[in-house]
């Protein structure tokens, strides 16, 4: 682990990130010793930083950070947060603040492989999420919502939970982003939460909808509400570490592991973006 | 500053209070080198850690260690951070952590006399509230929507900002829970907005409503617009630092510290609880 390029694990409590979550993350999937997306990983970084007027690190020591933490490790998570910084008590600052960076490497998660293969079991959690525009779509530190949703269940077969805004619209899941399929006229149109309230836009979010466009298939960014999920004749989660995990059950509809899922499945895989 | 009863300011990155805010928070006012209205905030506290679902720190250990930080600090501001504790990464824990505590002192803040006499300059932030009856309440320590809201002005000038949640009702200052006073049929009406979907419920914000209670002042928790705001008699602000500062000024209209906002500031010293 490195912060601020020294190793260490500690770090002072008066960082702002321990006092009031402010400060963003990322998360990596490390392959043969890289960081993969590297390029759609800084691209978001530096537009959350710029969003919340947190000065961003230079790339070019978080590439060298992530290089050095990376080297060697045949697979598992590179996690980047960067902090507004450390100030004394209070939420004003001012002036020019030294960011927080924060580099550290996990082992990747262990997941069953039939999960991307046959589906997974999903619940809809109660937890919901607060609506505030000038923080929807970052992957910001202030994720008690996700970690109270987390806490709503504990048996091992459920693999994810979703969360709802307060209009009752379906958002994302704990962990992951959503997808849906639904007939078209021309063919099957691909949803997903329109993420303008609340939310993360993933970039395995971002790629999917892009590896869809690219062969034809209409995407739209849209409101869902709970029926329309139940509805659709196929639904998918994904991330950076679990890629696209089909939806084979939520609450009790079920759903086939569909033609659209294993397209986008094949095509995130062999694209080298 | 103590963390875990050990001398340190240092933490591991890996405290879930750094990693998603999953947290809360008391900021106490040192008198004469006491903490007060310690049993005010230890039930806060309690309440805030059941409702999070964290184990909270045994009292008369936060008592010993509050006692040997505060001793010989004749003024001064004791925070008290209580986080879920260490995990791997991930929202998900199982089984029973232990939560990490803060203790620390810092100086009392300098606020200009004529702010709880003369009153103060207010503005509007535009930065929402976004509503989690799961959250609201609770000091946790999700405070980007504070960050970003207080550092909307640099205006040395304005004292505070107060902020809407998205029905445009008003909710409470950056810092500071918020009372209006209104005429009524029977005499004035103290309200302070609801916080069932967001907001802090301050410890001074409750004896202020006791106070007013207790002098037969009637008391109303209801959503409040911005133009009951304007058309108030008398509009205070409220926090454990500051005690209560009359506003004196909200945007472009101007307000007199009124007799039931100097009843209650007579009030609030005097009380001994």
């Amino acid at each position: 682990m490195l912060i601020n390029g020294r190793e260490t694990e500690q770090l002072s409590v008066l960082d702002r990130g321990f006092q009031y979550g402010d400060g963003l993350f990322e998360t990596l999937r490390i392959c043969d010793g890289k960081p993969r997306h590297w390029a759609l990983h800084m691209a978001r970084l530096n537009e959350g930083c710029a969003r919340l007027a947190i000065a961003a690190p230079v790339v070019e020591v978080l590439r060298t950070e992530a290089e050095r933490l990376c080297s060697g490790q045949v697979d598992g998570v590179l996690k980047i947060t960067v902090t507004r910084g450390q100030t004394q008590r209070g939420y004003g600052y001012t002036g020019a603040l030294e960011p927080t960076r924060v580099l550290a490497v996990f082992p990747a998660p262990q997941f069953p492989a039939s999960h991307a293969t046959l589906g997974v079991k999903v619940r809809l959690c109660q937890t919901r999420l607060g609506s505030n525009p000038a923080l929807a779509g970052i992957k910001h530190l202030n994720r008690l919502e996700q970690v109270l949703a987390r806490a709503e269940w504990t048996d091992a077969t459920i693999a994810e939970g979703l969360m709802r805004d307060n209009n009752n619209n379906i958002v994302e899941g704990t962990m992951s982003n959503l997808f849906c399929v639904q007939a078209g006229e021309d063919g099957p149109v691909l949803k997903t939460p329109l993420l303008e309230q609340c939310g993360v836009k993933g970039i395995t979010r971002g790629r999917i909808m892009e590896a869809a466009s690219a062969t034809g298939i209409a995407v739209q960014e849209t409101p869902l509400s709970v029926d329309e999920l139940y509805q659709a004749q196929e639904l998918f989660l994904c991330n950076t570490l679990i890629g696209i995990w089909p939806v084979r059950q939520l609450e009790e509809h079920c759903f086939e592991v569909g033609p659209v899922t294993q397209q986008l499945s094949h095509a995130l895989e062999s694209r080298h973006d």
